[in-house]
């Protein structure tokens, strides 16, 4: 009778088995095989209680045993700014605290300690698989390791400065060195995490399509997640965001993942679809930022791979794929009126093998089947929420987990074989530690924003409508005499030029004792049309203190700037912000865009009355990117040549400061 | 130093104690003094310490105090119902299986173990009040006296028969004594259920309004649910449910709570707003059965009472509160595309002193404030998914018992300043016992269904658009000589009439061996114009067995049709149900509806051809009250001695029958 001939190191048995296999088989009472990380075998209880002789057997009665589930979009270390601040505007939870407590607190100590606390939490609710899309991911890389989650890890990339890196050539870099790190690691997924349509650049997507290619590793990015995002750009670039990565063949021969996805039409949709794009949909933080209800019927309905994940913890503000599985089937019945769209057994599809796909991860995970790692969860049914279990019809038991369970019902947690939640204890964190660390990294945080609260930058923002500008600015002043004018400079030949206006502008700028804060320019910019007339309009700039390269032919300044519609009175704003000093500037300025080498300037010649009269002509251009900065600063210099401005006519500074 | 002069029985003392009161004052440390069932005092931990001498004292520290959560609508009983199916369509789920089941399984006894089970999950959650709507409320109360918590239970009543009660005179009967028996009662507070505009009549309004003023308890109603229920108002009633319940003055005087409220316009808030009718949302299950999502922004704009509930758990599937201000803030974001709609405060006002306005209990409870009952919950904030806490602005720690807090967090539960869960356990219900006996119940349920899913009713339902129709039928017929026509009848000057057809009627019935299944009847109906031309239409009506009182004059059937548009052919039906006989009846039929004593009859002069040939008059009426249909028992005697038609003439049974 020796029939237990195949040795494993574990078995859990008993309780209902739920495969989420092709089939969408369940074993009641089920069991399944485990050894070396792999799932063995996964059938009745007792075919494999005679089959197999285990090390160990986890008795797992009242309870049901899942795959395990996959958060397919986070930013694991944002859980250090749960409830930092909430309902609040966009714009002013953004750029009035997130961005500038991530600008002052993201280094690799932050990323390590928040990935701590974000996986205990994961853990605790049976997550097993996480899709990170953050900065310094090789930190988080190696706390993935360390705990044993499995997690694709991608470095966010973008035109802006980030965190970790002053620019996207330097992210670029940072990416390509982490994926040579991680790339044979067998439960971290290095990846690239280009932002978004709208913080990217084309030479950005093509030079990501590239790295991906050259070392297969998958892509995430956000994707029509807001209105204002497919708005914006419908009107700038005449396509929808994912028309726009289609026609910049993004989707060509890289795994992408797209995250939101809340804003897409039927032709986005058929593009995703075509295109075998994984979509990750993130219920809650779509609510909770009030950006829209995923066109769920719709997705669905062509077929797509459909993911669930929690975004950020600052944004929803838990880790909790129990709640994302229940939002799901709720807002697709509301917004379809049918309650029969997207049942319970779907909403368990998309946390599992359907969020496998959508990472096209199938291959390894999302299911329970034999030769699959064994990412296992397992469930408490014996609470009274829980009671009692129908077993009329093949989806009580799929109707029980997304209705009624939560994630404190999870009971064991296991990644490739290896428990990291075992009766509800954890196996390789120190939750007392990380939390202990995270409250003290949090009353840091705390200690900043409260300070802060009395500054500028958060007065602003509390007026709304702020736009932050970009951040390299070229400049270079020179003094002409009163008889040169912009016509003479704009015959040159390698010069061509649009848009030219002229106007009247009456600057009051606001100076504060703590140089830190920055100052504040009130603008009345009084347009002239062709007959004479002016049309005025005014807008408000908090400038933060720039950090200033002078090169012999002009200055880089990189700074901060924010810009609002000022639709109150210069006294008001006098009143508001309470400056310790008040400059004003008044010039005739007459403005031309120009063309050259391929790249875009203006010309200011600038007629000065106050603070001091005189005539001076001004290049200038901004731009995100420091190395075109740089470039810029060289063709300024061969300007100043072709316009025969002297080096000792350069002057340097602002005219507030003259 | 004896400054402890006051003596109270129980101190709760550290942690943060969120108050709710009007000016939503927070105490950190803070501290409560509960005796004899009330709270005595609230505010910093330290000055409390000072003054109080308490027999116990609960340290608080790392968790939060807060007012006990008020669900402001359930079914308590149904949580024996839950999962037993779901994502199916309305109709399907709530005849095929939601009331055949509570038809067949419902009594005291269920409604017994139904409200333990509810009651375990509502302390386990944090819930300390909640408003019922059900039968045999008063097994109910008698729970929720036991259990210790506090309770609106109303007794339902419609004017269909409900398991308690063949009528709505039983119903209203019922509840009177009901009422008088648990008025005085500290916890239970005893009110009427006026099921919903659709399910009552004027008398019913009326009748109720009489009850609640004469004993002063408040009124329980469900209100503008889905849009079907407010269109199918507007074509009958020509007014929206709440107009329509505004012109029966069924506001007037009365303590009116509205449960679900989705689809309201500007003059039902208006009226709603005016009247100090209190609201009751239930986020989850209006968006698990697609009726769709309550206008927040519109309601909170009126400054109505907004509470929150789950409803019952066959349409959420739990009772957690947590679960329902999460909803309710996320949904009125995104509904208005305005993330600072509906914030966190708001959302557990809504779940705590806003839910008390809207059941007229501000009074007593809602706010931690002296003089208020002592229901008091305290949350557990040490949990991973709530690390870290912030302490920057007013509303974090709002944000964190909304946006991150879970039912499980719930560590102390009292109620009239009883613990009813200490440290997560329960001090006055044994779970496990409740949990087996619900277990037992629903596999009583569970054959019920298994063995009914092969019924005609279940088939019948499978094919949708199933409308049930009244239930006491009083009918007689008479065979009368072939030159007898409708004319002859109509010449009597006490009798009105209108609405005069002709038609050709051929009827298939479908018997089956098992009476009690019913019998199914596709009906070819020729309606003849005034051209002679026919107009066919097809219908199946199931007939279940009937209750059949025979008096003098004619019989009353108490039976349930249900009927549908037959848009298949006779041999797909044939097929599909499979009948063991089939049975023909062939007839012409000239039907005319008369008025007579201020009652309707259908006056059908009937020419049957097939079983066999006869010349019939058929006097038929249908109503859903029992009373009113003996009274019309009578008009008919009355009827047939002006038509001069003898007892003798009189014929028993069906055509079918013959």
């Amino acid at each position: 009778m020796a029939q237990k001939s195949e040795s494993i190191e574990l078995l859990l048995s008993g309780g209902i088995v739920v495969t989420m296999d092709a089939q969408r088989r369940t074993f009641e009472p089920g069991a399944l095989a485990i050894d070396q990380g792999r799932i063995v075998a996964v059938g009745p209880a007792k075919d494999l209680g005679q089959r197999f002789q285990a090390l160990e057997t986890l008795d797992c009665s009242g309870m049901a045993v899942i795959p395990g589930l996959i958060n397919g979009h986070t930013h694991a270390p944002m859980s250090l700014l749960r409830g930092l601040r909430d309902d609040l505007q966009l714009d002013v939870w953004l750029f009035g605290y997130i961005l500038p407590v991530e600008t002052r607190f993201v280094d690799e100590d932050f990323c390590r300690l928040g990935t701590l606390l974000s996986c205990a939490e994961m853990i605790r609710g049976g997550t097993t698989t996480f899709a990170d899309m953050y900065y310094y991911e090789d930190a988080i890389a190696s706390v993935v390791d360390q705990v044993g989650l499995r997690a694709v890890c991608a470095e966010t990339i973008m035109r802006l400065p980030t965190p970790d890196a002053q620019n996207c050539d330097e992210s670029l870099a940072y990416t390509r060195s982490f994926i040579e790190r991680w790339r044979d690691h067998p439960r971290v997924i290095p990846a690239l995490g280009p932002h978004a349509p709208y913080t990217v650049t084309t030479e950005i997507l093509s030079e990501v399509q590239q790295i991906a290619q050259q070392y297969q590793v998958p892509i995430l990015i956000h994707l029509a997640e807001t209105a204002h995002e497919v708005e914006e750009s419908l009107e700038g670039l005449g396509l929808s965001p994912t028309s726009w990565l289609h026609a910049q063949e993004f989707f060509e021969g890289a795994a992408v993942t797209a995250a939101h996805c809340v804003h897409v039409d039927e032709g986005d949709i058929a593009i995703l679809q075509r295109k075998g794009v994984g979509i990750v949909s993130n219920p809650t933080s779509n609510l909770k930022l009030a950006s829209g209800i995923p066109p769920y019927p719709a997705l669905i309905e062509a077929g797509l791979r459909v993911g669930l994940g929690t975004d950020g913890c600052a944004s929803n503000n838990d880790l909790n794929m129990f709640e994302e599985m229940r939002l799901a089937a709720f807002l697709a019945k509301a917004e379809s009126g049918d309650p029969t769209c997207l049942p319970a057994q779907k909403a368990l599809a998309m946390a599992t093998i359907e969020g496998a796909q959508a990472l096209h991860l199938e291959a390894r995970i999302g299911s329970l089947e034999a030769g699959k790692r064994a990412d296992v969860v397992v469930v408490d049914l014996r609470q009274p929420h829980h009671v009692p279990r129908y077993r009329i019809a093949e989806d009580n038991v799929y109707s029980q987990l997304v209705y009624t369970c939560g994630a404190a019902d999870v009971y064991h947690v296991m990644v490739e074989g290896r428990l990291l939640l075992r009766e509800q204890n954890f196996t390789s964190l120190d939750v007392a530690q990380i939390s202990a660390e995270a409250q003290r990294m949090a009353d840091r945080i705390g200690s900043f924003v409260m300070e802060r609260e009395v500054n500028l930058l958060d007065k602003i923002l509390a007026i709304g409508g702020i736009e932050q500008q970009e951040t390299f600015e070229v400049q270079v002043k020179a003094r002409v005499p009163d008889f040169v004018t912009l016509e003479q400079l704009l015959v040159l030949p390698q010069i061509s030029h649009r848009r030219r206006s002229e106007r009247i502008q009456y600057d009051t700028y606001f100076f504060f004792q703590d140089e830190r804060q920055g100052r504040i320019r009130y603008r009345e910019d009084n347009v002239l049309d062709e007959r004479g007339h002016t049309h005025p309009s005014y807008n408000l700039t908090l400038i933060l203190p720039a950090y200033r390269e002078e090169y012999p032919n002009a200055a880089i300044l990189s700074r901060s700037r924010f810009t609002a519609t000022a639709d109150r009175s210069l006294r008001f704003y006098r009143e508001y912000f309470q400056p310790d000093q008040v400059q004003e500037v008044e010039k005739h300025r007459e403005r031309v865009h120009i063309s050259y080498e391929g790249q875009h300037f203006a010309l200011n010649m600038d007629t000065l009355k106050v603070p001091q009269p005189g005539h001076f002509l001004e290049i200038k251009s901004r731009t995100w990117s420091r190395s075109d900065a740089e470039n810029k600063v060289r063709l300024i210099g061969e300007l100043l040549a072709l316009f025969n401005i002297a080096p000792d006519d350069l002057v340097k500074g602002e005219y507030v400061e003259f």
